[in-house]
């Protein structure tokens, strides 16, 4: 893009995002502004079972006021590798570790005004261990689901997460051969 | 939940989304806070040519310094039914007016802070016109890909934005039947 950055404020510094205005100038003469949410970015569990079921959560979703179903998924710690990301949200949120991770593909929540990156990981040979959630977790569900029964869902519109939506194509296409 | 809202401040008023934090309190006593991003929403066209290609549009992403490569979409103007706007939105972008179109479903980007839904429909029938793109659009650039073309692209994470492969996937759906 052919503009220049005039001035950037910080004007949010919170615990989940941030949030910066830049003031711009096209090349053009023409100003613009852009607002950013700054996000850390984190990581999905596509959790696999033996008998070839998925592992899905519901929880309440503050900004929808609303029960919503999808894959475990949480917010990198600073620094911290995404994969060790959807083991350990895995872990915390369903009790269930982890003995074979596959990285499936990341990807950009809302491109157009923020900066969130979600890393996704297909995550099998689990074994049942005892959930560790945090407060406001405390109601969380833990569904078993097959294949078939997230499509029919995605159909209906009883699943509309999109990083659960994209994590199931990518399962789709990992199981046709693709990955 | 049980939760109180103890204190909700509009932090910031922006010209794409706005930041409201709210100080909660559980029942159980302990405190929190949610950060969250008040976004319109958005439409989303997955526009099919006659030779069964999807018209896609590549162009700059602020957030991400980067082009990135979606299906045609942008924001709810105040109270625009979403259709319309899928409508306008492809025509604004890449001149194609469309004769046919037909609701996929929307899905929730990120449902932990952020309010936005995106609806996305598949639209048919189209016929080439002239796009109107806004300043900050001017340099983007129109594909016509196959659906294989799209899944390799996936495949191999040249293809990241989440609308783009929620709508990839409602299609491979729609394409089996199950619309």
């Amino acid at each position: 893009m052919n503009y220049t950055v005039i001035k950037s404020d910080k004007i949010f510094s919170g615990k989940v995002f941030d949030i910066k205005v830049d003031e711009i100038e096209y090349d053009s003469g023409i100003g613009g502004r852009r607002e950013v949410v700054i996000h850390p970015g984190g990581a999905v569990a596509l959790p696999l079972t033996d008998e070839g079921k998925i592992i899905m959560v519901k929880q309440f979703r503050y900004p929808f006021q609303q029960r919503v179903l999808e894959l475990p998924a949480g917010k990198l710690d600073e620094g911290e590798d995404p994969q060790i990301c959807a083991v350990r949200e895995l872990e915390e949120e369903t009790g269930y570790k982890s003995g074979k991770v596959r990285k499936l593909g990341a990807i950009y929540t809302s491109p157009g005004f923020c900066s969130e990156i979600l890393h996704i990981y297909l995550v099998e040979d689990l074994t049942k261990g005892k959930h560790n959630r945090e407060e406001g977790e405390v109601d969380m569900e833990v569904l078993e689901l097959s294949l078939e029964e997230i499509e029919e869902k995605i159909v209906t519109g009883e699943i509309v997460d999109s990083k659960t939506i994209c994590g199931i194509h990518y399962y789709r296409l990992f199981r046709e051969g693709k990955y």
